[in-house]
């Protein structure tokens, strides 16, 4: 199972929000379907939007007309823009459409044929990139647990939110393959429930022995039974190593620094920004109150309540112990150890939203 | 609206698990619809419960036969077991019942309208103690809050949990009253949802400004938000001033504590039970796990999923800033405030399934 992928021509796609309960996969051959499905969370998951959204481009490359004169051109901006409004914090996205522009140098006079090879070969090698970037961040994850490790995890770091075997889950399913998981607590993870529909789920099929809680019972998980470290995944890094993740990261780190527990944050290094300086900066979505108020769609609030719906948190770097990307852990300070990864400052693609 | 009451032989109460969606009242002359109702949570709330089920002890003195001897003793001993089987957390429960009982002093040799008399008189003086108690917290906690306050509250603490006007829900009621408050935070509470369903219904009701957030964004609003006050109820304190309330409250705790924000638990001294030296030694109930893969009855888990599920956790007295009681605002260190409080301790109700 992959979450994203180019089949014949088409963008398939598993629809996250019917899991657990149906496994439906979708194909289009139009960008703006993918927008969409990143906007509807069908498809999310900051390195799977990404490679989403780098597939969505090739698409958006048959919307010309041969006829007209820079449709081509046209054709790509409005789909970059449109991409890059999807959602706003996962800087993968951004990352994406960034390097598939330069992939095509701003030359929109080759012929159609030739620009969409182009663009769908860059597309793939971002696929690609991100497949060997889950395997390593799991194989460097795996060594930082002790035998018979309990984990905590929070939303979904895995095969659904990837091009590959995950972040935080592709550490725990390989240290599982290598003997080393006693458990993993899985925080269902309000409003839209990733960690019960998405990471049991995935835990269920790689055979991961795994017990779903509410968000607010980490406290007593901490309290009253050992574990060995929480391990999430990251939405957008900073300079500093402020990591902006799912609702619910950071009060989880202030109770792992409180038990003594050390967090991890595994993410590919596309999820690294150095463009902004600490977490402040970066721009945090607030969702669709009706995702408070109708969880799994039932109203339970009553109408008209005010609500304040971050999909994302802050954690600020002093309380993450070690972040894991593909190219080695990188320990505090992160400032000098994100500097000396020398990473691009990605661009902003052409058109987009991107605060 | 009062959550339980005695009205003409019967007892009626508001079935809480309907809020806010219908306002339906039941009425029962069954002590067994009230242990049924205390179970499945249409009754909540400690205070609450400790009446309901003195009124559900009075209702048992209808269960006997004239023609049968020592029935009277018989019907009262088994509702006293099926009540204190009805819920293990909450000393209310037991306190109410082990109160009923030796306001009856072992004496059934009374005729039948004369103890239904004495039993209905010692339950609404239960009833009577809560209210004013609720009322007296009210004042006392609400001297603790500055001007313009912004206050979080987790659970439902309010008029729904109570006989009165509550306990953390009657400091902020009558705070606002006061001009005092600029808005409250309401924790949705998974995974039964009674800050979204209850508390939010109750701030509406009382023209209090509030914002819904689930309970991971209590992170985020202690981090961007001034907040004033953490303010939540308690369902047991232990003599050293450790307090089990609604899972959640104990991360919330400590939280608070990183933020330099106080958290007052407000609770009758009916909540506190002085045979219990610590935390430690409360109880605490495990729920359906159904609750968690079914929120608001909708299956969002795999099938089978193990869940772990408690509904209380505990919160050590290090990280409580005060206690708010009928009798006085406890500081630390809360063991000597608790002690010269001189509380009887008390006893389990006879065939109680008290552990």
């Amino acid at each position: 199972m992959v979450a994203v992928a180019w089949v014949g021509g088409k963008v398939r796609f598993i629809d996250q929000t019917k899991l657990p309960v149906e496994e439906q996969y979708l194909e289009t051959e139009d960008w703006r379907v993918i927008a969409a499905a990143i906007r509807s969370l069908q498809i999310r998951g900051a390195p799977a939007i990404g490679v989403a959204a780098a597939f969505g481009l090739c698409l958006a490359l048959n919307d010309h007309h041969d006829a007209i004169p820079g449709s081509l051109r046209t054709s790509w901006k409005e789909a970059a823009a449109g991409l890059a409004a999807s959602r706003p914090t996962a800087v993968n996205l951004f990352a994406a459409l960034s390097r598939m522009t330069s992939a095509l140098g701003d030359d929109f006079t080759a012929d159609a044929s030739c620009l969409r090879e182009r663009a769908l070969r860059e597309a793939m090698s971002i696929q690609q990139e991100d497949v060997d970037a889950c395997t390593r961040i799991g194989e460097l994850g795996a060594a930082l647990l002790p035998p018979d490790a309990v984990v905590l995890t929070h939303c979904n770091a895995g095969i659904l939110a990837t091009a590959g075997s995950g972040t935080a889950l592709s550490i725990i399913t390989t240290a599982a393959r290598r003997g080393l998981i006693r458990n993993v607590y899985v925080d269902e993870t309000r409003p839209l429930f990733q960690g019960a529909r998405l990471t049991a789920w995935e835990l269920a099929r790689a055979g991961v022995p795994h017990t779903l809680i509410t968000d607010n019972t980490a406290g007593s998980v901490f309290r009253t039974r050992k574990v060995n470290a929480v391990i999430v995944g990251a939405d957008r890094i900073a300079a500093n190593g402020d990591a902006a993740n799912k609702i619910g990261t950071y009060p989880l780190a202030v109770l792992a620094r409180y038990h003594d527990i050390p967090l991890y944050i595994a993410a590919p290094t596309t999820t690294i920004d150095t463009s902004i300086p600490d977490g402040g900066g970066i721009p945090i979505e607030e969702r669709n109150p009706r995702e408070v108020t109708h969880p799994a769609g039932v109203r339970v609030a009553p109408e008209g309540v005010k609500v304040f719906a971050p999909a994302f948190d802050v954690t600020p770097h002093e309380l993450i112990h070690a972040i894991v990307t593909e190219r080695g852990i990188l320990h505090p300070p992160f400032a000098a150890a994100i500097a000396a990864l020398r990473l691009p400052s990605p661009a902003s693609p052409p058109g987009s939203s991107r605060p």
